[in-house]
């Protein structure tokens, strides 16, 4: 997930630094209705569970599972909240991984989202300050995601105590969200109608720093343009074929020439998923996977059905047959104000990450291996970094949720300053004591801010309120044909 | 016009050399009917005429005129026509420059084309052996068509001369046939029937040397595929834009990607004719100017239908429209057996081109300005080379009309030896007195020629048989929509 | 220019109508050091000259000469300036178009900017609602350097007048800029030294409202790329050709690759200026002409570099030669705070422009042959704009001057409020009456304003001030070789 | 290999059907000298023998293991050389599967070739009639190369026992032949000078008929151009990375451009085996496999030269950089004359192939699975074909042997007439009974030509006159770098 990655990365954009720890009242100006005692008695008690799900996440890494395929990272987390008494909903939009953990009855119900899911080519061991597999060619939790989906089951178990405990009413939900990267399970369950009667959702991501965010994050469209040619001897007799991969050349080049006729703000990207199988033989089926973005929807829109023009051109001047599989289509992210100001408030009541003699030494020569250019300083992990506004440079399928429900999305301090997301350094954190750090850290934050939310009827009125303005004169449609059905195999190689 | 330059060039298919100066009974076991003194007589009578139709070639040569242009060049062989006794009929197939020019009635028709447009951009001084233009950035006759026009009307003048003074029956004609190069004149008249009733068409053309020819040609057709885009400021608003540009650029990749699954005997070319106006507009009108060509018009009719696929698939990727105009096209050349052996015959009487010591000079030192890789020795002017089949790389509206009516073409040597067509060297040649040397024998050679037909119907006969032979199975159908008008303004600039 | 342009049509950008008259005093904060009475005084008397200075631009509309050809335009302009009493400095930097007019000595010295040329193909009738060239495919004023030269000269000979009769020490200048659209005369003019020993430098240009400006432009470097390949036979010997074309087509491929891997600020477009002679032949000559822009040198510097190096794989891939002919390079525009006041609080004094009825309906007519989204309404050419910051998409050799000498620039409403900038509505708007009455807006404010520099040095030192805080580690080193002639033939057609 | 699935595919080229069975003494004019006796005896037990070799190329073709992984096909191969007499020399060029089996000494050194690698992606079930795969893209010897070189080891050992018996001098060798598709083996193999001492070697093909041959192949160049760029997140920095596969795009396209300007015999055709590892990462790593192919090696290497520079190209316009892997070069196939004729008369000695009635209903079936145009028809694998000249499309590292020792080959039925190379209904007949029937042609065919040449001097002097003429002017000289060693690899998955 990047949009934290650039959270992290644009220096330039952070305000920064000058945070000091004030009390979440005086942020936020949200009066928790516990009193203090019970939130300080509930974090404590999360001290004492952080070693339990530090070792849940480690598990999580070790699997390290890619899109879809998640079936032990799934599987604990759902045994662990079968234990601690939530009934669980399997299999949900048809997705063996998907879940949703439900604890309570009635309204409110505030929902957390967990993700689990590896990147395939990143596997890497843990602490060491050197690009170093542990499997060859194996998947590996460069974006987090282990520590992501412990976390989130961490707060929601420590939520669902809190209400027995103190006999709150309301429904708490842990939603086991599979295939982040690209693979956009969330918006499967969405059309699913899992998160439809939720008041609340909150979620988070593993980062560099810790803040709340006022952020939106870019539209996206994925898709797989299949060519289907006529093979042939490409020697022998070539002009009896008819190439799928000329098709693909074709429709690139038409892409590369449509990037000047488009907003600035659009991001278009390709790779060659199948390229020919032989060069001795005219390819007949070749492949090309294409990514668009827009910070804006129906913009994008109009950019895909001209993507598409491309690809029915390159078919068309080539005399073969194109096929379209639509991977993935998620929404930008729609911010949240007030819900965004109450975890700011709660984090800065929870407070950074602070490291070990031995893991600044580890972190000092981490960020030997990356350029700092705009990175936080070391240090600044401890730190609670101002909320920031404008447009992320990525993409996530929390969009989709953030359309239906009113969503916030926050970061904490698992990677060192200025590692790079998606990279080996993420992972060699993410399976590091480090990483368990934020993890604690965030899931305090969610754990305080569901509390809050359960507690105080105009937090989540205030919230639905932001939500309604800002979603004015716009109804969510996913851009995923309705009779499609989860790409279970996308990580499949062709 | 290629066929000839080609003749000339492809040395290594040249058997070449042996031809020994045998009678024409001997070559081509046709008997001429009319005594030998007769045509004897008629040769002496040429060379009286010959320096008369010398100076007409060189006006025709300095008038320079292009395709469909040639007003000068066209109203001076019809006058001379005209004066001969002949009847002209004007504006033929709607072209200001077009004419036939008939003498005589009744059966056989002989007839005799003649070729008068200039190239542009070749303009250069005659006799000199070095590039020196007369007008910078003028039309020069780099094919020899002003030798072409002059020696055809002088034969056709001879033979009508020798019509009357034979009194022999029949009738003998001149085609005056504009816009050979590019602007298939002969084809728009041959829509007007034209052609229909003639016995036997002769056609000859500038060369480096003399032979008769059982060649074919490759049909070729021709367009100009047009976009319209939309306009914008490139550096303002360039996603408003639609670029033309674009267009030509897919179109032009994909018609290089085609280049692989067609038949190696294809020939497919272009040039951007038009690529924007300026670079801070995005263009919204752009043009590609495309040949195709392939021995056999049925497969370039399947290579055309995907050069416009092409084309479609250009306007489509990029969001403009694309319009085609179909240029020019015209049928590869049927070669006829028992005409070619006439032609080899009397050519061998005729005999080739004699080198004043001053030729000879300008000769030697023509030949140090291009390549003589596989180019007939200096000498060889003189002989007559054999007959070549075979198919030549270029195309000509001559093919046309070797659909309709038995037709047979030769070439004489009006350059020096290796001279390439279409360049400055031929330009100076085509201006000067080895030019006219070569357009006597070809004028010598087609009186002789058309004398022959008309006193011997079983050559007639036999040509016709071999016709019907070579064209069974196959309509002629010009590929050219039939309610096209001739392009009479292709030359012009953009 | 383009720069105006987009300072119309951004109205989304726009804080705009709030406007109310002030005076100038309240705005800036800078006291003229004059009496109220002489400069309405001398606004009076322009009044008086502004006929005659109509009448001026509207010649120079007629001349419509393009870039370094404007001939009779610049004498036009020389022979009023010399007839006022000014010093005519001709041939500046080797232009014969380019002058420095100067009357006065010694300090401050003030300079004026005028342009005159006209774009190619935008011939239109004056104070028609439709497109009707006035001679086809002639030049026309779209961009309004008719008024531009008329008014400068019209303010400089008002400032020259206002000396003497107030005895005023100091220096007035007229530059006659030449071939600003594309030409780059400007940065030509700067590299001879012209503007150095300047205080300050004013400047205008006609637009679609009036308003003082704080943006900056884009700065850009243009080139033509040529491509000589080897001459062949397309169909004959296509083998033993070299294609410049295709070094043309693969340098636009690799560029259109790039604009992924730019800044999304970049701006790259291009036109194929020459794209071969004829169909037939192989093309040994071929031209792209690429413009790239950015709002920063430096950046641009490596932008640049990259396009060169694409040229470079376009030849090294077809065995073509490159050349390279840098055809203009200009700077992004210095903003000038200090400068901007001062001509917004003048701006303000003189008012906006008035329609009468007829001048109306015209305007009405006139806005229904473009789309308005975004527009101003009609009646805003009465009023001021505030003034902008940002960066237009647009570049200017003002850029250049920029960075050698305080400038500033603003624009009047000289076209119908929406009419978009190189649009034959603007053609039909600067021959006409309202072009006029912009003509005298912009005359005033620059006479307004150089009175007030030349009489309060405070002015001049806060404009250094402020330029050499914009301009700090930064040089002005034009990227224009230093033995680079200026393109005087840079209209003509290849 | 593709030599002979053309010699069975072109039937417009074969003369064919006319063949009757003809003494050798009449063809070749060869008299052997050994009694009719001896030869009938020889192959009378061969037929005793057929089962055994039958089921040894069952056994290979369902290892079907691809190039240089050829390890029980080569150990299953050499263990039944091994228990036959022959002395094994393994490990040969260092490759593991590549051996050379020896019987006897001194000379006439007579070679026969064996080749035994499968084709990736072929699996399919032996005879039946409908595309049907063993294992799920798992290889099938689509080539017949489990036939080939079961045939060549039946026919060495037959030579090895005839010599014994007959007490005939001379040395007989198994060449164990590797990866021939697209490994070229025997190109290492010569450079190992294996084959050096050799006087003859003799080589067979599966194919769909019964022919000698005097058919050339083409010279063929590969290799992997491989691109290093830059990698960033293509949403959130894209103008950081520089895209290995716009450089693969970039030098498709220039190679597309090229083909116009290529001689028209030659093919050049390209796969894309890496395209980039996710759409949201700009590529760091990109690959293209290219083979370029012309009669004549000389005319490849300049062709070649291109070929780099525009993968040179395609680096320095991108930014990236590019590393050559050369996979493979061999030359075209030299044909030998004397030996030729040689396999003409005993193959006509041997007699084609024929099928019992469920053989004949198979085959009925099969043809209907694939166009027959041009293919022989059915009976017509009873029968041989007349020896063919020309150039057969395809390329093999045949080739290289033919350089260096006096070399033919010759194809026998194998398939059902008129079955494509490469193709499950070729799977389908190289693991069925029809297989072994042309397995037995093939050596009978090898076993006789062995022994003639064993006994006749002269047949060899004829063979090495005729390869010497062939060769003049020109040395053998591979096209792989001394320092490459073999590319065991070559059918791993990026």
């Amino acid at each position: 997930m990047i949009t934290r990655r650039f959270l992290l990365c644009c220096a330039a954009l952070l305000l920064a630094m000058s945070n000091i720890h004030k009390p979440a009242s005086a942020t936020g100006g949200f009066a928790p209705t516990g009193s203090a005692d019970d939130r300080d008695e509930m974090l404590r008690r999360m001290d004492e569970r952080a070693e339990h799900f530090g070792e849940l996440s480690r598990r999580i890494w070790e699997f390290a599972e890619v899109g879809y395929k998640e079936k032990q990272s799934s599987e604990l987390l759902r045994s662990e909240l079968r234990a601690a008494g939530f009934q669980i909903q399997e299999n949900v939009a048809g997705i063996p991984t998907a879940f949703v953990a439900t604890y309570g009855q009635g309204k409110p119900v505030i929902g957390i989202l967990g993700e689990f899911d590896a990147l395939p080519g990143l596997s890497q061991e843990a602490g060491v300050t050197e690009k170093r597999a542990r499997a060859a060619n194996a998947p590996g939790h460069g974006c987090g995601h282990n520590l992501f989906g412990a976390a989130s089951a961490f707060a929601a178990i420590t939520v669902k105590n809190h209400l027995v405990e103190k006999k709150i009413a309301g429904t708490i939900r842990f939603y086991g969200t599979p295939a982040e990267e690209g693979g956009a399970g969330k918006v499967y369950m969405a059309r699913a109608n899992a998160f439809d009667d939720c008041d609340v959702i909150l979620a988070w991501h593993p980062g560099d720093a810790n803040s709340a965010s006022l952020k939106s994050s870019l539209a996206n469209i994925s898709a797989k343009f299949r060519f289907h040619g006529q093979a042939a001897h490409a020697a022998g007799a070539p002009d009896k074929g008819r190439s799928s991969l000329d098709a693909v050349m074709l429709t690139a080049h038409a892409i590369d020439l449509m990037r000047e006729h488009v907003p600035s703000t659009t991001r278009i990207h390709y790779i060659v998923t199948n390229g020919g199988a032989a060069p001795n033989v005219v390819p007949d089926y070749s492949e090309i996977y294409v990514y668009a973005r827009h910070p804006s929807m129906p913009t994008l829109d109009g950019i895909w059905a001209r993507i598409i023009k491309c690809a029915e051109a390159g078919a068309l001047a080539t005399g073969t047959k194109m096929e379209l599989e639509l991977v993935a289509s998620v929404y930008n992210e729609l911010p949240n104000e007030p819900l965004a100001k109450l975890i700011d408030g709660n984090l800065r009541r929870v407070g950074g990450v602070k490291y070990s003699a031995e893991e600044q030494g580890f972190a000092e020569k981490l960020r030997q291996t990356f350029p700092l250019d705009g990175a936080l300083p070391l240090g600044s992990q401890e730190q609670i970094q101002q909320m920031e506004g404008g447009v992320s440079s990525g993409s996530t399928d929390v969009g989709d949720v953030s359309w239906i429900v009113p969503t916030t999305e926050f970061r904490t301090a698992t990677y060192v300053p200025g590692t790079p997301g998606h990279s080996w350094q993420a992972v060699a954190c993410t399976g590091h004591t480090i990483g368990r750090k934020g993890l604690v850290v965030a899931a305090k934050t969610l754990a305080l801010s569901a509390v809050d939310l359960m507690r105080d009827p105009k937090l989540i009125a205030a919230a639905r309120e932001d939500f309604n303005k800002r979603r004015a004169g716009h109804d969510y449609r996913s851009r995923i044909p309705i009779n499609q059905k989860p790409p279970l195999n996308y990580r499949d190689k062709q």
